[in-house]
């Protein structure tokens, strides 16, 4: 791999977007030279990066993701925006292979000079994955591209993931009953910035039904929820829209837009900031001590037995803890 | 301290409470050689624990907890149990002081030789107080309490440690509306077995409405959560009786023994408690891990720069978490 240099990610221009590409391999990369490589490049784009607005995108199969994220695109482009859209697919772990940020999803989008499309990250741990998406971010922000979306499926962790690194995190939902509970008891609704109605065209007053539900459960989470500032304004935080017929598209944008104004205005956008860039911080600290402890050669040595002894029940659990920890400093 | 030998702890008689207590005392201190100590002890006890039934208890302030727990205490005793009630308390860390689990609340019970009551672990983190209080469990089963209840406050993360202690997890709610809806938000209607709606007296209409809400919003998550079998039979997990006026008392325990046994005979509480230990043990690691990390010169001299210069975009949080773990070797 030849190396990538600021400056080939800095000037705007058709060689820009295949170095973005690379610095993108780069960094997915397991090679330790590599990620010394990629350490250095972020670190001197860094004072590049911070520009863009992050959107986090999230929602079940089916529920209309690249169609939306498609017409969003397209229409930010015509406002002269620049976007690049990441994924986090939680099954990449599992399967090896990338289902979502298929550039065959996105077909007008992808082949537009004004955006880049770049598939999950193919292996990993969602915490791996999760951070190779955050420093994809990063790159693409030294390109300038001043929206970056990031979607996801709306399973799981990877919707803790995303709303973690973005400054507004969409939930998509279906109009039809029972997503929204199905919401409320994954915790995702907590999450939600935003929440928009897809396909509302195809059952207008079910639409309107799930609209005046899921208002009235995220003005339940305002109540007693820790988001105060995020959930202030219910009522003009879940919307309709149609991403087949690009109907709605500028109206999100325009609440988008009022909210972000807003949330810079009053400190929350950079304090939301700080606190994911530190908490960021800890998370890769935390699975780094983690991979430590278990390839230590002691604690490879210790831990099935330990491990059945605890199941088993002969050994207490803190006990066990307590032996595997100190078993690294005293062989 | 004198020594706490494991005979002065199963032989059964009125050394014994007293022994229990110094055990107890003498997992809860810091000192390094009282820990020495209790892991010895600890290992010593093991074959003579998981006996008893673990039951945990879990509502907001004011919904009548002490009551609940010195009226089914009272009753158990009646039946030939003898039973110990540990608390958590998530507040202990901050005021230094427990406020659960306060003996002159449960008067009655509190002065009965078959019982013996334990406030919550007064300091350290969340993590912390609930290994010590697994711990004490573990002491009070070795001498023969067969019926150990663990008790928390309805706030947050100490009612997923509660949860991950004991075999069934209840959860109290007063009969008003409302209140249900704010557990579906926490999560917390996930990890109860059973919900117990108390003081039905008051307002019996209310009541059966809660206990409907409450019933339909455990349908919800037999359908699409995880707890198949804990929630497989919604309708009868929602109980109404009355602390104050010891009515509901005998058909609660009823529904817990029944539980019990089909559990019992399906592997569901062997398999629970399998899990529980193993969590429990990478729980502590993990905590160790974070624990020696802090402490560690090379990290205690980086770490608030890099902290600023994370929080200030000036370095990534990636690279400065891949700093403090390789500072940690190189000095």
């Amino acid at each position: 791999m030849t190396a990538v240099t600021p400056e080939q990610l800095l000037h705007t221009g058709p060689a820009q977007r295949r170095a973005v590409a690379k610095a993108i391999t780069l960094l997915e990369s397991t090679r330790p030279d590599h990620r010394a490589q990629a350490d250095t490049l972020l670190t001197e784009l860094l004072p590049h990066t911070g520009n863009s607005f992050r959107l986090g995108i999230s929602g079940v199969p089916g529920v209309g993701k690249s169609t939306f994220i498609e017409a969003l695109g397209l229409y930010l482009i015509e406002q002269g925006h620049r976007v690049a859209v990441l994924a986090i697919d939680p099954s990449s772990s599992v399967s090896g292979g990338s289902i979502l940020g298929d550039k065959t999803r996105m077909e007008r989008l992808s082949v537009h000079e004004r955006a880049y499309i770049r598939p999950s990250p193919a292996s990993g741990t969602l915490g791996g994955v999760a951070e190779k998406t955050r420093e994809a971010m990063l790159v693409c922000e030294a390109a300038g591209y001043d929206v970056v979306i990031v979607e996801t499926v709306g399973v799981g962790q990877s919707e803790t993931a995303v709303a973690g690194m973005t400054d507004l995190f969409v939930l998509m939902q279906l109009p039809n009953a029972g997503d929204d509970l199905q919401a409320i008891k994954k915790g995702v609704m907590e999450l939600a910035d935003l929440v928009v109605i897809n396909k509302a065209d195809l059952d207008p007053d079910a639409a309107t039904r799930a609209q005046a539900q899921i208002t009235s459960a995220m003005r339940l989470f305002t109540q007693h929820g820790r988001h105060h500032d995020a959930h202030a304004d219910a009522a003009g935080k879940v919307l309709q829209l149609s991403a087949l017929q690009s109907t709605g598209i500028q109206a999100f944008w325009q609440t988008v837009t009022r909210l972000r104004k807003q949330r810079s205005a009053d400190g929350s956008l950079q304090a939301r900031r700080r606190h994911q860039a530190l908490a960021w911080m800890w998370e890769r600290i935390e699975a780094g001590l983690r991979q430590e402890f278990r390839q230590h050669p002691a604690v490879r040595a210790l831990l099935p037995t330990l491990t059945q002894d605890v199941e088993a029940g002969r050994l207490p659990a803190s006990t066990a803890a307590r032996e595997l920890l100190n078993a690294r400093h005293t062989r």
